[in-house]
């Protein structure tokens, strides 16, 4: 049996648990949409950042990359774009280096940088990573990004939905809070819009003006597109 | 609107968020299980202390107590009982004090010792506990223990059937955790047993040979005691 290990935050991800094997990192808004999005694009790479001192290093030395992130849901000041998944369009990004810094995500990556290997999910890619998942015999985590530190519902559904899609689920001994993702996603799975309509990021959102980002984060499925990230940058993996 | 906060871990706990209102703590494998038995056998007043030297300091201030308690699930040398609920039978336990050391269960009174109000609950009196909330018009936290700083099942499917049963639930926003908790619980609720076999707690009292105590635990609705926690002791709230 291996270890099917789902972390509620990323500051409760274990090093030494995750060392050897297979991480799945979600960050369902907005992230992980963003940075399929991108690739979906035509994005080159992605270079994930935590802070924006270290975009601005990185850019020095890329000066023909973008800039892309938020601090606390908005947009950067002088960044050619934000974490809008929507303003990653292949007219903006195909073909381009993009340096990303946000807050939650890109700590959320740099959690997990000593595992094996790491993608990224989301609803939109489920049946593409599950696929990749099922021809690895290893450990596995999947890292629910959280949102300062606490649990994240859109994370952990989507958590859920992995668990609940992997054909190859009896090979894993799930962990209690992977146990509470597969419940919740199975009881929520029909009405995902309007239970992530209650959740702490989903009214921010809402806040925001960005429900037309709510409803494009949390389609399903609708892509192939497997981000891997190899410490360093994400690009598609092959 | 009152905030209905459920936190994962006591760990997880924000004084602040919970110094105004009630808070309700669950250790369902076993201390809250405990605590209701031994109060329901005719205990008169529970001490519940985090380290085995004050356990033995207040055995002096009060010789006649009872020691009870547990490190790594298992009874601690030289004390009277240990954190099994079937040992606190009311031979034992009645007109009795007790001094009751438990590493988890204590620590998780102790986070919410600033709270209006303090409850203890787990299946056994959900309905008592559920009746009392609705009397009260504050914001409310449930504090699942949890393991060693990750989200226990047990604790989290209880905390579900609180929120599942609240006929004032329209009074609340839910936290994201407290979303997770009900849907999971809706999952679950009618294969309690099978589902907390596969827990971590489930399995280690398996391995321990307390098959007795997880059947104990898990026994919904079957008492009218609520224990309340005022910073020192234990008792029965009127």
């Amino acid at each position: 049996m291996y270890r099917l290990t789902v972390y509620p935050t990323w500051q409760s991800v274990v090093e030494a648990e995750i060392k050897d094997g297979l991480a799945v990192v979600i960050d369902v808004f907005r992230a992980s949409n963003t940075i399929i999005t991108a690739l979906n694009n035509g994005a080159k790479e992605i270079l994930p950042v935590s802070e924006i001192e270290t975009a601005w290093e990185l850019k020095e030395i890329h000066p023909d990359y973008l800039l892309g992130g938020e601090r606390n849901s908005i947009k950067i000041q002088g960044f050619d774009l934000g974490n809008s998944p929507l303003e990653y369009t292949g007219e903006k990004v195909s073909g381009k280096g993009i340096i990303f810094a946000t807050s939650n995500g890109s700590r959320a990556l740099k959690s997990v940088e000593k595992a094996q290997k790491v993608w990224v999910a989301s609803f939109a890619n489920i049946g593409a990573i599950t696929e990749k998942i099922q021809s690895v015999s290893a450990d596995m985590a999947i890292v629910c990004s959280g949102t300062l530190g606490t649990p994240s519902l859109e994370d952990t559904l989507a958590a859920g939905k992995i668990i609940n899609e992997l054909s190859t689920l009896e090979k894993y001994t799930l962990n209690d809070y992977g146990l509470l993702a597969w419940g919740s996603y199975q009881r929520y799975k029909n009405e995902i819009f309007e239970t992530l309509l209650k959740s702490r990021n989903g009214r921010r959102l809402m806040e925001l003006g960005k429900m037309d980002d709510i409803k494009y984060c949390i389609r399903e499925d609708i892509t192939d597109v497997v981000p891997q990230y190899d410490g360093k940058a994400i690009t598609l993996s092959m």
